[in-house]
């Protein structure tokens, strides 16, 4: 019987991260032969050059696609999508996967979706049933709907996509395969490699040894105005405090360039001696530097789910994370300088938070590679209700 | 206070027709100001040219947007999506439309879902909650969930979309506003114009003041190699029948040579001394032809709708109308020759269907404009559980 | 050493008929890898899906790329341009070749040259050089000051790139690759196929023992408003003439329907009890079938190139070839259905005209493959005055 | 008679400071009316959003294109251009103009000139006939090829037009209209504004009283991963002069990113107390600062024509400006910081050059005007021999 192909489009650099261990299920898999097809901003250099990270991890990539439209407002998220819908439909229609999966909820993964599903290509969703209140939730629900098959992070997840109307036994709670990375250090007792010199980046180089902050902050597409300000609350608090402090570059995203230019423009005009700048990290280092961190500042979905997995406190800012379902593990605050900075207080106080398996296990790439083999290829589908 | 500028996409002469009353509404309603852009198989002349029609009915349209992709398969489904994104993204961005409105679920409405939703430019839905069972309805359902405001068609769809997680305050059950053309022609007494002389057309001419058929039928996208057999097995029933009919040609969708190539090769090999072929007709004309019909033949939602308000009999055939409530005029068969026969000469004997108000009262129009002036503009939203 | 990876993009029928030759010598050169991409109108039924052809005759196809947008204005052939480009560029980067191959001066060869000399992919172009006086020659020139090595087809031609300002070690006149095909059939005695069995096709089966004519008439671009008018008056001196005729449909350009419509509307109306119609022939049958007719009508090239160098008479009808080299098998008349038919009856009283090599003597094909192999790999140039 | 209406596309900065007085004459004149269409990296922040200064100097944008797609190889240049044409095909499509202009040689131009011939606009392309030996210069001949009318900047540039095969006719040398802005401050003694103030950008404020550098330097295509090792000699020897130096930006470009992190790099390493850094300048402005400074270094065209005719010293790097026809005000030196060093200590010796009229007198604006007014419209055009 020949390999059922699986098609997995990986538009991001945080995506890749997340799905890494089923990447490699499927790639192990005997049954399984996978597609990997790069496009969007893990090509891009500003953007953290995913693909070079996923070609170091020993993956052959079946397709490139260039698709990012440049522009300071919204309507190039919209463009980058409509350009991403016409190459991927080449892609797919060269390379005949069985299955197409696309992950999570990123404005370009809906090319994606479309794509496949007008294709006739039976599509599977990872992490789809969140919420999280802006033009993600819209899209990650929207995206449920084309999808044949849904492989949910939590039991919260697997309701909603259920009363999204989705047949439940479609319906998967695997747990998150980002939990999966977290699994594998989860019992690390300090840091396995010096950031610096393993990532080089920008600007002071504190000491880590007695304890040091990390910081992710994304803008906020629907408030892409507001990016700005935002980030400036989050730099003033961590410039006040002046304790040691790793900070990432954020990823593309309309507005995006609202908080770059704040973070540059805070650099001219500041000193900033406890703090080193990165651009990228690969995925099991970045879960290394949080495992090892008093606390992780800013709005990633890294604090929502793998920070609950492993424990660390979470200062999670404004409203990119607001309704999903957390661990102990996080103390929300507003875009307020003072509020972050009490927040970050409060956190090292309190001392390693609970572990949770909210998100799931650590198996969940293996799951979903188990279920792409077997499940029945169909593309058709109603409305259970 | 300046007026609101609303933004309407067409795609197709089926839509158009559906939807004129809302064009006429917000054109006459003084705190509103009309942007008609017309795309995709509107503009074509192997689909009807709509936009001939729209601008002899007076609308000014504000852009073109050819984006067609030609093509046997889905594949150029998707990528005529994917062309219209990118390039209504443009035209929104210098129209500036405060609401967009997209209409119903067919492929390339999402381009405009997606372009309006991505670019922060409230959503409004027509027609949204129906259930088909094809692509139609995973199209439908995912505009859903880009959505904003829903102007549902009847109370099943209400339902519906509620139950989708949207918010009850934005859903309204407005009838549809194809309904408002049939209540206007709902008390003729007579065919008011001659159908050959105003539409050309080819084929025999037959006597119609005996009684006719009216045939509609398009290709179900899923079963797109299926379409030219399909099309047959209503292409034998008509000829065996050989009573005076009238046949329209079927509308872009990816499957539509199959339908088209095998009429084209039937009339090659048969003699079809009852048939006259239209390419298409003004949606009022195409009213009154029903009303005085003996039975609609085929696919077309107008079957299932304007035909339950007017009491035309309606033999319906196949999976597309599948799950969309209906009134007591439908009769429903297979792809079957001896059924669709069988199923014709019942629904003569059966005279005049009762009219039903399912799918509204011919008001839709007034009251979708009503509300695209008074709604708040709004373009966050959330899942409602 | 490694191969030198060769892409030759197809865009339409008649070009891969031009051009099979240097395919098949590419293929067979044990140091070149073929990599064959095809696109636009070659892909699509209504224009006779040379892709069934390619793959019948062994090539195997490295990417397909649907870029051919609907419409019935010049608008269309502009986008599908822009398509074009989107998508080879990503199959370029892909692929990966040491040379890319673009055919002629069809508009949407364009897309081809602007994608590999933008990506410094060195570009050969393949008949540059010749003058026909409409959009094909803009593009055609146009291309030549993109391409970095030309393969020309005539003295001619050679001549005219060299003024063009291209460096004379650059330019090679191979002749003509479709003179090859000619070759392997010039001393064919008679016609060695039934075209209505092997081709189908539809309309009369006329007796073609004692001779026919055929017609080839495509519309030509920058009169597209004319080409119905055209096209009919050379269906009338056909229709008038009343001998056996084997017609074949024009491939697509803006302006094909009118062409197209045209047939459609004189079939209705006339019976033609003489006239067959085919879609589309294999090259090397077509040659077989002109070689073995009494006459060409129309204004395709190959009544300039093949009957020349097979001595087919040609009535060449409007301007399309107006001012290509031609031999004295050649009649040229206006768009006038007394001049044509004149012609016609001329030409055949005429017999057999001289053959001429003015195109080449039938081992382009193999020529080319030998200077793809040692030419240096190149994309710097500048104007040589 | 209705005035005739003149599309010009603008996509980059310093496009729209070289035909501004175009487009000021365009919009003055009574039988004129400019539709004015701003694409590309003209609409970009990060290469200094032109399309601010063109709104701030009066003019009225009658369409946006965003069209610029992200990357960081040659292959976002191909479908930037892709995307181009697919979308100005609409815009003129919708805006119907009766001629368009497209401006000189950047790779997206290209997409104008396209999109234009193809529909049969006439269309007049400013600028062709140089020589610069890379990519600019394939794209620059051929649109030249494409184009109706041939406005040049030079005497030898309308040769060169005529000797592609051009209809002298229709080659007009009328100069560049870069010349008529630096006309109007011809005359200027002194600098009229402070540049740190009414432009603010990064870095020092050195005094300019006595005299000053100015620096811009753009990537070269074909040499695109050289781009930082070039940028860094010129910043090694500006570096080792120290003197007040004004340094811009480099445009988009595949490459771009390598000047930009170059120069960004060079700056995080070492203090340049006597650098400042201007994203960008209303080209006016601009003209003055060359007026008054030293010497302009680096590759930009304004250094072989602007100043030519104001009589500025240059120091010409690398082979961008290759071939163009220069006067005695430039020395060329290659990518190395040496040579760069002693061409700035001569130049500076050397004192003011002599000014040339070499490009022109300063009314090419209104001459191009008068001729869009009175060209006969035509789009049929063949080669002259």
């Amino acid at each position: 019987m020949p390999k059922r192909k699986i098609a997995v489009v990986i538009t991001a650099r945080p995506s890749y991260s997340r799905v890494k261990t089923v990447l490699t299920s499927i790639q192990k898999h005997p049954e399984l032969e996978l597609q990997l097809i790069i496009a969007a901003s893990a090509l891009l250099d500003r953007y953290g050059s995913a693909v070079n990270y996923i070609e170091k991890d020993g993956f052959e990539i079946a397709a490139r696609v260039f698709n990012v439209l440049e522009g300071e407002n919204l309507t190039a998220a919209a463009k980058t999508t409509g350009i991403g819908i016409l190459e991927l439909s080449t892609v797919f229609d060269n390379l005949k996967p069985d299955i197409v999966v696309t992950v999570a909820d990123r404005f370009e993964t809906m090319a994606t979706a479309i794509a496949a599903s007008y294709m006739n290509i039976p599509l599977a969703h990872i992490q789809g049933g969140e919420v999280t209140g802006n033009i993600d939730e819209k899209v990650r629900h929207s995206i449920t709907k084309l999808a044949d098959y849904h492989f949910v992070a939590s039991e919260g997840a697997k309701e909603r996509v259920i009363k999204l109307g989705e047949d439940p036994a479609m319906v998967f709670n695997t747990g998150c395969p980002s939990i999966d990375l977290a699994k594998e250090i989860k019992s690390s007792t300090k840091l396995p490699f010096n950031p610096y010199e393993k990532y080089g980046g920008v600007g002071a180089q504190p000491d880590l040894s007695k304890g040091y902050l990390v910081v992710m902050q994304h803008p906020v597409t629907t408030e892409y105005k507001d990016s700005r300000k935002h980030i400036e609350a989050t730099l003033e608090a961590v410039y006040k405090l002046n304790k040691p402090t790793l900070w990432f570059w954020p990823n593309v995203d309309a507005g995006a360039d609202g908080t770059s230019t704040g973070i540059r423009a805070f650099r001219e005009q500041h000193q900033l001696p406890q703090v080193h700048f990165f651009k990228n990290m690969e995925g099991k280092d970045f879960l290394e530097l949080l495992k090892h961190s008093d606390c992780l500042i800013g709005n990633s979905s890294v604090g929502i789910r793998e920070c609950a997995y492993l424990g660390v406190p979470v200062v999670n800012i404004g409203s990119r994370q607001n309704k999903r379902d957390r661990g102990n593990n996080v103390i929300d605050v507003d875009y307020c300088q003072d509020a972050i900075e009490n927040a970050i207080l409060q956190s090292s106080e309190k001392g390693v938070a609970l572990s949770s398996s909210l998100y799931g296990n650590g198996n969940a790439g293996e799951e979903i590679a188990s279920l792409l083999t077997t499940l029945p290829l169909q593309f058709h589908k109603t409305i259970m209700y």
